[in-house]
């Protein structure tokens, strides 16, 4: 890597950044989270053709990227819910702008 | 697909866009097309560690998508120049706020 030009310094993290938002089904969670707090069931409504384990390894993999926080309410029955951290509403700017090009180009 | 929801309908357009966007130096290239036509070399300076096997197959597969074209100028010697299309330059959005999303997240 060119460490004196600014350009090539681009790389790691703009692929970074897309390595998560690559993933099958993660832009459309984002996309469902950006409206507020969520179950999992919820999710499950919306994108009725993904199993339960690969909403629950998205969600997981989102927790540990810091873009999504899980929140336990001690309710009977107890309430899970997900919801955007900072990072993760920042990236409302993104998964808007893919999606308007997408709808535009493809 | 459930087509009787909008936020399902997100998926395949915004999918077709980022495994586009999510291949290995797209993205840098896309951004050096940003600052106006380009000749092969160009980028081969910006991104020292990109082959020019990688290179030429990324600008035929963004040629190929209708994002970038390829323009010969008959001079001696030929000239040739890469340049975004309308479809291209509406990445913009797209590109800056992938970087500026990863630049203060990741």
């Amino acid at each position: 890597m060119d460490q004196s030009n600014p350009k090539s310094q681009m790389c790691p993290k703009y692929e970074a950044a897309i390595s998560i938002l690559g993933k099958r089904w993660t832009g459309l969670i984002i996309r469902v989270l950006l409206g507020g707090p969520v179950r999992f069931k919820d999710v499950r409504e919306i994108v009725p053709q993904m199993s339960d384990k690969m909403l629950s390894e998205r969600l997981k993999e989102l927790e540990e990227e810091g873009i999504i926080e899980r929140k336990v309410y001690p309710e009977t029955p107890v309430r899970i819910e997900y919801q955007l951290t900072q990072k993760g509403t920042d990236l409302r700017p993104v998964i808007e702008s893919i999606e308007e090009w997408s709808h535009k180009w493809m």
